[in-house]
C-alpha cells in the first residue's frame, strides 16, 4: 500500500461514509470520519427511522472488492420474493427473479454499519469521530466547522478533500448549495411510516415465511415487514398524514385496534401491544432529494443520500449509496492527483443513473400499494418473466436489470424501453398481419365482398 | 377607513412588497417594511438586473384596485408586438395581439418601485425601514431578525404577521422551508445574460422603432432591446455560460467586437464603447424557484418572486406578483381574523397558476431565442390570429390569455388544450371526409376501381 499526504475528511459514519473510507485507506489517504451520533457500538444510538436496507448485487459488488463480501452476507436474510397478503388472509407469492440466484439479501442497517466500522478500525490511516456535528464548511481554506456535542465545544478541522456522506438532510450539500449555482430539487411523499415489530416467536422460530417480504397492499395504506436475522419482522406501516383513514385520524387505541383489524387481520395476533406501539412510535417521512452538481472544484464532493436520496421502495438506495463509493474510488484512481476531474467524472457516470433510480423508486410505490394486486400486473410480469426464461440474453425484465446486474440504471431503464418499443412493433406487426389477411380474403372471396355490399346498404338505410 | 391594531411585517419593499403594503394599508392594518437595500429616492442603489419589467392586463389590473393605474401607465411604453431582427439586418413585425388594444407596456423597474414608495408614504398606517436585512425569523414568537446594514446592528422585531416579498433568493423562504415539510424546486438556464444601454439619440429619439420588444434570434444565442420612457433601450444579451461561443469564450474587446459584429451588425453603431462595456458588466443568472407550501400556519406567507421566480421570457414576472398581492388581499378580507384560512385559500388559488407560468416562460425561451426564425411558427401564428379573429370568444390565442386577460394562468393553459384538441378532432374530421369522399367514389366511379385492380397488380409485380 502507498501511502499518500492527502488528507480527506468524511462527513457522515453512515454505511455510506465509512464504506468510502475504507476504499480510501486502501488507496493510501489519510482519511478522518465525523459522525453526528455516538458510536453505536458502546452506547444506544436512535432508532426507528430505515431500520431496514436490502442489499443486491450492486451493493454486494461494491464490497467484494473490499473483500467485505461473505462476513456482511453471513448476517442477512436472503428473500426470494415478494408475500402479498390478501385482505382475506390469502397469501400470493411473487419472486423477485427466475431462479434461486435472483435474490435480495435484507440486513439492519446497525449490523451492516457496525460491521462496517469494526473493518474501518482495521486500518492505521482512518480514524473516526463520534458526536461531531458538522456546522458549517469554508470553500476556500476546505475547513470544517464541527459541533463537539458533548462538550458544546466547536472545533475546526482543515483537510484537501471534503467528502459529504452526512445522508438526506445533509449539511454538507446545505453549504455546496451556497457556494455555486445548483438545480435542486426535494420532494416529500403525502404518506408517511411508523415502524413495528413482530418478535420471535417462543421457540425463536420467525411467525411468518422467512425467505420473503411481506406486502399487505391496500391502495391507500400499505403494510410491508422484512425479516431480520435475530428472528424478528420490521414492519413498516404506511399512511397518508391527512385524510379519512390516516396517521390524522388513527390517534386512538381502538382507533387503531379496529384499522389492523379490518386491514391486517392476519399479522394482528403477531404484535404484541399493537395499538401503543403504533401510538408511540415517531412517524416518518418518505424524501426524495435530486442535486446538481455533487463536487465544488477540487475541495468537496457529496455520495449517496446527500446527493441522491430516493424513496425506499426499489430497495436500492444502500446499494446505489455502495456504487457510488465504488465509482468515485475508481474515478481518484484514473485521475490521480486531479481531483476536480476524478469528481466530474464520478458525477457524469453517476448522475444519470441516480435521476433514473429516483423515479423508479416513485413509481414502485404504486405498484407495492396498490398494483401488486392486479391480476393484469400479475399476468403481465409471468409473461415478461416467460419471455426472460425463453430469450435470457434479449428480454430481461427491468426489475431484473436493476436489482441483479451492476448495469447502470439509466442504461437498464433505456434497455426496457426498447424492449417495450418491439413488443409493440410486434404488435403492429400482428395488425398488419391481421390486416394483410383481411385484404387477400376480400380478393379472394366473394362472400366477402357480398358482406361489404351489404354493410353499405343497410347503413344507408339509417341515414337521417 | 376601519383600523386594525394587528400589525404587518413585510420583508422587502421590491414592486410586490410596496403594492402588498399599499392593499394591507388599504384595509387598516398597521404595516412596517423592512428593505435590505437603501431608499432608491435618496440614493444610488445596486442595478444591473432586471432594469426593465413589463407590465400586462394583470399587473394594470392589481394596480388599478389601488388607485396606481393612471400614474404608473404615464411612465410606460406601450408595446404593439415584437420586431425580428434577421442576421442580414432584415426586420420583420410580429404583433402581440389582434389590434392597438392587445399591447403590453414596458417600464423601469426603479421608476416603478420609486411610485409606488411614494405612494405607500401617503398612508400614516405604513413605515419603511431601509438597510435592514432579513437574517432569520421565529415561527413561534414571530419575531424577525434584522441586520442593519448601516450600524451593523441587530435589531429584532415581532408582528403578527410576516410577509416575505424578498424576492427569488428569499430569506423568508429559506426560513421557511426550515419550519415544515416542504416541495421545493429550483433550477437555473444554463445561459445568463450582460445588460447593454442604446443611448438616444442626438436629438433626444429613439434609435431603433419605439413601439415594439426587439428580437435577435440566433439560436444559441440571442438579444432583446426594451425601449424606455427617457428614450434609451435596454438590450438583455444571452449566452450560454460554457462552449465555443459563450461567457467564458468572449473575454477580449476584439472577441466581443468580433462577435457583435457577426451576430448583431445593425445594432453595433448604437452602442457606444460596446465591447467595454460587455466586458465589464456583470454576468447575471436565469432562475426559476417553485416551492409548497407558501405559508406556515397564521404566522408567515410568501409573495412574488420568493414563492414563484419564473424566467422573464413571458414578461409576466411582474404581474404574477401584482396579482398575488390583489388575490392574498381578496383572500384576507374574505376570511376576516382567521389567517391560515387566508393563507390556505390564497395558494390554493395561486400556486397552479404559478407552476403553470413557470413552465410556459421556460418554453418561451426556446421561442424568443430560435423558433421565432422559423416559417412555420409564422404561419402558424398567423393562422391562429386568423381564427382569433374569425372567432373572437372561442378561439383565443394561449398568449392572448396569459397577456390579455386576467384568466388564471393554468384556466389559459387547459383553455388552449382544449382548442388544440379541437384543432386535432376537426383534422381528423377533414382525413374522415376525404375517406368518405374516397369511398363514395368508389362505387360510384369505374375508373377508380381499374386504378385499385391497376394498383394491385402492379405491386404485385414486385414482390421478391
Amino acid at each position: 500500500m502507498t501511502t499518500h499526504t492527502t488528507k480527506i475528511a468524511i462527513v457522515g459514519a453512515g454505511p455510506g461514509g465509512t464504506l468510502m473510507a475504507i476504499y480510501l485507506a486502501k488507496q493510501g489517504f489519510t482519511v478522518e470520519v465525523y459522525e453526528r451520533r455516538g458510536d453505536m457500538r458502546l452506547e444506544a444510538v436512535e432508532q426507528g427511522r430505515s431500520i431496514n436496507l436490502t442489499l443486491a448485487v450492486r451493493g454486494l459488488h461494491a464490497l467484494e472488492k473490499v473483500g467485505l463480501l461473505h462476513s456482511v452476507l453471513s448476517i442477512t436474510m436472503p428473500l426470494k420474493g415478494r408475500t402479498i397478503h390478501g385482505l382475506d388472509g390469502t397469501q400470493k407469492f411473487q419472486p423477485y427473479g427466475k431462479d434461486e440466484h435472483e435474490v435480495i439479501y435484507s440486513i439492519q442497517r446497525k449490523d451492516l454499519n457496525i460491521a462496517l466500522l469494526n473493518h474501518v478500525d482495521s486500518f492505521p490511516n482512518v480514524k473516526v469521530f463520534f458526536h461531531k456535528r458538522c456546522v458549517s464548511l469554508d470553500k476556500e481554506t476546505k475547513t470544517l466547522h464541527l459541533l463537539d456535542e458533548l462538550s458544546n465545544e466547536t472545533v475546526s478541522v482543515t483537510a484537501d478533500i471534503i467528502i459529504g456522506a452526512d445522508g438526506a438532510y445533509s449539511t454538507v450539500r446545505q453549504q455546496l448549495m451556497r457556494m455555486q449555482k445548483t438545480h435542486y430539487k426535494q420532494e416529500y411523499l403525502d404518506w408517511g411510516y411508523k415502524q413495528l415489530t413482530i418478535p420471535p416467536g417462543p421457540d425463536g422460530s420467525f411467525l411468518l415465511r422467512e425467505d420473503t417480504l411481506h406486502d399487505w397492499p391496500r391502495g391507500d395504506v400499505m403494510m410491508l415487514a422484512i425479516p431480520n436475522y435475530d428472528g424478528c419482522f420490521t414492519c413498516t406501516c404506511v399512511l397518508p398524514f391527512k385524510g379519512e383513514v390516516s396517521f390524522d385520524t388513527l390517534n386512538t387505541e381502538s382507533a387503531v385496534a379496529a384499522f389492523f383489524k379490518n386491514q391486517f387481520a392476519d399479522v394482528v395476533p403477531y404484535i404484541p401491544g399493537l395499538a401503543n406501539q403504533f401510538l408511540h412510535n415517531q412517524i416518518n417521512d418518505f424524501i426524495t432529494v435530486s442535486t446538481d452538481p455533487w463536487y465544488y472544484k477540487d475541495a468537496i464532493v457529496l455520495l449517496g443520500d446527500a446527493c441522491h436520496a430516493v424513496y425506499p421502495f426499489y430497495g436500492q438506495g444502500m446499494n446505489a449509496a455502495f456504487e457510488d463509493c465504488f465509482v468515485l474510488s475508481e474515478c481518484i484512481k484514473n485521475h490521480p492527483g486531479n481531483w476536480e476531474a476524478a469528481f466530474a467524472s464520478y458525477q457524469q457516470k453517476r448522475l444519470r443513473n441516480t435521476n433514473v433510480l429516483a423515479q423508479l423508486s416513485k413509481e414502485n410505490f404504486d405498484e407495492l400499494r396498490d398494483k401488486v394486486r392486479s391480476p393484469w400486473l400479475v399476468a403481465q410480469k409471468k409473461t415478461i418473466a416467460a419471455l426472460n426464461r425463453l430469450f435470457p440474453r434479449t428480454w430481461i425484465p427491468l426489475y431484473t436489470m436493476m436489482t441483479h446486474t451492476t448495469m447502470p440504471y439509466a442504461d437498464a431503464l433505456e434497455r426496457c424501453q426498447k424492449q417495450n418499443r418491439a413488443a409493440r412493433w410486434l404488435g403492429i406487426d400482428l395488425i398488419i398481419f391481421f390486416i394483410a389477411m383481411c385484404l387477400i380474403a376480400v380478393r379472394l372471396g366473394e362472400k366477402t365482398q357480398r358482406f361489404w355490399t351489404f354493410s353499405w346498404r343497410k347503413s344507408a338505410r339509417f341515414r337521417p
